[in-house]
């Protein structure tokens, strides 16, 4: 484990890989790599790139990738694929449009699933912003694949979150019900060169601009790369506000969320290991919800009071 | 609240709607209502509808009510609407298409948001079904509108799960990729009129029925009415061979999993109120994680730890 750390830190990539897969995983080595590495975080900025399916993102990220390349930074992209909910299986996704970096050594692109414990962001996926993090990559791309807002909450592991929408498909709507009018600091329009654009564009404007003065919305085509530039320069200045305004109660509000999400994961193995050890006395309680002689609240906190210290 | 239950028992509508609202609250009065139903309930079946938004999921429903209806069933619906991740606020859904069955006694209809804590099924969902269940309602359809099976797993309460699917929007990859392949007793191509239904039809036979014999595939038009006869037909028939066949077990997974979703709610408060009274020594340790000093995974152990009895 320590050499796979030593290796991170002086950004070799197959460490990279090697760490992440090993995040997966979430075993006990996980821990181990968040423990060392950790330390050596917070200093990449991440960027999450979020909408409803059909926006464009994959390829307006590949331009993203293209773009900060061009003023040096060294960019690691991280594609959140919706999970199945029962089997708990990523779906890969198009990868295909980002794969001309895929050689360059300043790049990182990887899909993860969005397992999401207990409704929270992945565990494995902060961890692995931690890693390409620690590894030298100091932007890093989060794109939630799908109609993922509602598993993943990228915005609320970013630091910057981008909503892209699409004027073919009624995406006004879309980010309504979806929640983005609320999470997004930069909206863009893509495929801004098809009919629709100019009304989805004046459309998200009054949605989202009115009482939120920061809020940015632009127009690209991230087919060919118009718009792009712009882009990134309302990044960097969204970044920089925030780095100069109230950065660390963000940090701090993130930082209480991840411990919330870790602490009903480890309480949720403390119950269900209980369960397993007491089988005989849980399966009484749930024979007893069974038969209705016990409504399933009363039951649920018989077996609380039994792990839960209260003071 | 005795009142609300007496009337309840005798199936007032007034009483459904009441304990309902009271139910979505989510207050000490609604761990009443469910204390005092709960031994009542157990008689009604519930029917799950789910599928992509614009499949017909609404027409679909307003038919079967009409089906349920003319065969002497009293059917509850519950429109369950994605919330926004941000405000936890309910889209109405478009219910205007079920309105014709507003002003009979025998039917009761209803969006309920899907708040969802945990990532479980809404609490007040699974309450509210019970309510309907003590008032006489037989049949309950469960419709789960949008996008909306990562977040309410509407085949985890349902007895029976329907799967609405649409030949116009390339159904059969939104619905691999939604893991519905898995979910569905009954798979429904809707719209089965217009071109490409036989394509959706058989695409979607031969990726459900390999290996689920009981799997049904079967083609409606909710516009007209046509196949949904057949399709009360085949959920009754999925009913009576679940229910002779392993519906206790199935009773007995959906209690583990109802209890384990209240006491991760119930952990979560605890673990809530638990910073909130040690707010000092709880910002203590955020501090040491924002100063990079301890570890998320050390510091939500060190509040679990004080949380938790092990023994």
């Amino acid at each position: 484990m320590v050499s796979i750390v030593d290796a991170l830190l002086k950004g070799e990539r197959w460490a990279v890989a090697k760490a992440i897969s090993i995040l997966e995983d979430n075993g006990i080595q996980a821990r181990e790599i968040v423990e060392m590495i950790f330390k050596h975080s917070g200093n990449a900025r991440v960027i999450g790139v979020t909408g409803p399916a059909g926006a464009g993102k994959s390829t307006l990220v590949g331009r993203l990738i293209g773009a900060y390349r061009a003023r040096g930074f060294k960019v690691g992209v991280l594609a959140v694929d919706p999970s199945s909910s029962i089997s708990g299986g990523a779906i890969l996704g198009d990868r295909v449009r980002m794969q001309e970096h895929a050689l360059d050594e300043g790049t990182y692109i990887r899909s993860m699933a969005s397992r999401g414990a207990s409704g929270g962001v992945s565990f494995a996926l902060r961890d692995a912003i931690r890693v390409l993090d620690v590894a030298g990559f100091n932007r890093i791309i989060v794109e939630s694949v799908g109609a993922g807002q509602l598993d993943v909450k990228i915005s609320s592991i970013a630091d910057v979150t981008i909503v892209v929408l699409n004027p073919q498909t009624g995406d006004s709507i879309q980010a309504i019900k979806a929640g983005l009018t609320e999470v997004g600091d930069i909206y863009v329009v893509n495929k801004a060169d098809i009919s629709g654009a100019n009304a989805l564009y004046n459309d998200i404007r009054s949605l989202v601009v009115d009482g939120r003065d920061e809020v940015v919305v632009l127009k690209t085509v991230a087919s060919t790369g118009k718009g792009v530039d712009e882009l990134v320069d309302a990044v960097e200045q969204s970044l920089s506000r925030k780095l100069s305004n109230g950065y660390k109660e963000m940090l701090r509000k993130r930082v209480e969320s991840e411990l919330m999400d870790i602490m009903l994961s480890m309480l949720s193995k403390v119950v269900q290991d209980r369960m397993e050890r007491e089988k005989e006395e849980e399966d009484s309680i749930i024979e007893k919800v069974l038969s209705r002689e016990i409504d399933p609240y009363k039951a649920a906190e018989s077996i609380v009071a039994r792990v839960v210290r209260y003071e």
